[in-house]
């Protein structure tokens, strides 16, 4: 029996180094003479320049650090799949530059958005910049990897990120419609968020040469992490607690976000419906929101979705042969799933 | 000697249904039953679909069509180019897309655009996902030629894609500042405008598995028509005849746009640059400036900056075998730069 509580942080600190050059060298061919402005603005967005630079600024980098496990993982040497975790790691930053537009976010990683900062224009055009960089360092595989494996990363990775522009489109979509089904809520999560953690499950296999039945189960285990997360984040949208204050957020209720619960009790209670339909919503409104939520079972239903989902991922691990990164891989699972906000 | 003042024109018809067969495959897989909505906006940008559909809507796709000639004229068969032909033309709507929000500009061949009709957010969305549209489809080269060499191919791409980025940084930046060099311009325009002629060029020779020198060859064309054909687009802009009316445009004057005869008059009169420089422009002032620029020489400038660049283009061509396809790439070289608007 493996003690897996810290050997997700043990592997980050392991291949950081590593992670960083590799992700330092997709980047040096952006940052020509006349063009540095294009540069500098891709390097505050990965958290290397600007004020507040730091570790926090550049996030956690968990996909790429999934595309290394899971090559680990399967078999082979982590430092073979570095080019696909660059990728991951360019292609995240990307939609993120564009979704912080698109929602009109000002701050991320507790830092101005770039177009807070440089303008919508510049901050479009950046994260096309950091999509083309991202394909690019995507083909750097062709160092340890065959050219026909390559291909078929190249292949997968651009269905991932047509995928993630499917599932952005229908979150936009969301906010304008009344009517949606749970059905469509799972289509937007797997686009938006499960994609890209299921892709950089399969390439890190890819990268390990391992064969399709087990590049499918760590694309599973990929696959449902990213969907129970979600789910999971939607919970804690509603009943989660926030630290400083000891009372629940109910964050979610009041932004009038169609997260899984709400469109719960939009199909199951009349009532809940009533109150949501309301121009605007006061405070006692999202009290009686909440509570209706909970008696109509919504608690238990969103609850019982993250654990199905969880043990969906965790199970498709069981064929794996124990190894470090397997425990870090279930390390990570329980990071991600166990946080409270 | 060839009279190829029609077999671009020839070309185009003989080309036309394949191509757009290419595009209909590389466009299908956007089309998803839950984000329907994304392949309906994919394709009207292509021309397909909505009010004013059909082939004014759809562009003259002069870029896929020099991919297929450059395939051709290197002696290779045009039809194992396609799917690098559908790569470009998807590659420049995603641009126009984004351009299209970056500079607010409301209309494209002559119909609202993307983000007038279903707003900023979708708009960005859309044009990601044809970006990765372009890139899946270049991918497709695997059934023509080696898979080594569509790497070659995805490489060049994905640079110039980045070059893209660059050249549209500068544009956007230009806008904002006051001393733009003429070096300054010419690696915006290299990467906004010329680099995908050159690729488009490139890429063709490469399908057609030309040698490095013949590659460069038709790149150069590519490069150098793109260069001379934004200087005469430039020139135009002051000097143009608008066709209705008979007289000349001034457009770019009036609008303020920092083209190749501004620059240089900004750089050689005192004169020019102190009315420039005014918070607002009248009729006079527009008369005025471009007199003044007449004198100082801006406008045998750029009629000879344009003739030294065609000149350069067509010089590229010299060593390349007479054939059809070869007077069909002198015939667009016509077509792009004896245009008046």
């Amino acid at each position: 029996m493996t003690d897996h509580s810290s050997t997700f942080n043990e592997f980050s600190s392991a291949v950081h180094l590593s992670l960083q050059e590799e992700l330092k060298h997709a980047v040096a061919n952006s940052r020509q003479s006349h063009s540095s402005g294009l540069g500098e603005m891709i390097s505050y967005q990965m958290g290397w320049s600007g004020e507040g630079a730091g570790p926090e600024a550049s996030g956690k980098q968990i996909r790429p650090k999934m595309v290394l496990l899971s090559c680990a993982a399967a078999g082979g040497q982590w430092q073979d799949a570095l080019p696909a975790a660059a990728a991951v790691e360019l292609i995240h930053n990307f939609s993120l530059i564009h979704d912080d537009i698109e929602d009109h976010s000002k701050y991320r990683r507790g830092r101005p958005t770039i177009w807070k900062i440089w303008g919508i224009p510049q901050a479009i055009n950046t994260g096309d910049a950091m999509f083309a960089l991202a394909n690019a360092a995507l083909l750097r595989l062709e160092k340890s990897i065959p050219p026909e494996t390559v291909l078929e990363a190249g292949k997968l990775f651009h269905q991932t990120c047509l995928r993630l522009t499917q599932g952005q489109h229908l979150d936009i979509l969301f906010e304008s419609i009344q009517n949606v089904s749970v059905e469509d809520y799972w289509e937007m999560v797997s686009g938006k968020t499960a994609a890209l953690l299921a892709f950089s499950m399969e390439v890190g296999a890819l990268c390990a040469k391992a064969n399709k039945k087990l590049q499918k189960n760590l694309s599973d285990f990929g696959l449902n992490l990213g969907l129970a997360f979600q789910a999971q984040d939607d919970f804690l949208g509603i009943w989660g607690i926030k630290e400083n204050l000891g009372k629940s957020t109910s964050g979610d209720l009041v932004s009038k976000k169609k997260t899984l619960p709400v469109l719960f009790g939009l199909n199951q209670s009349q009532q809940f419906k009533r109150i949501w339909d309301q121009e605007s919503l006061s405070s006692s409104d999202i009290e009686d929101l909440k509570q209706i939520l909970e008696k109509a079972g919504g608690y238990d239903y969103t609850k019982k979705e993250v654990e199905k989902l969880t043990q969906r991922a965790l199970h498709s691990l069981e064929m794996i042969s124990p190894s470090p990164s397997l425990s870090s891989l279930l390390d990570l699972a329980d990071l991600l799933l166990s946080r409270t906000r």
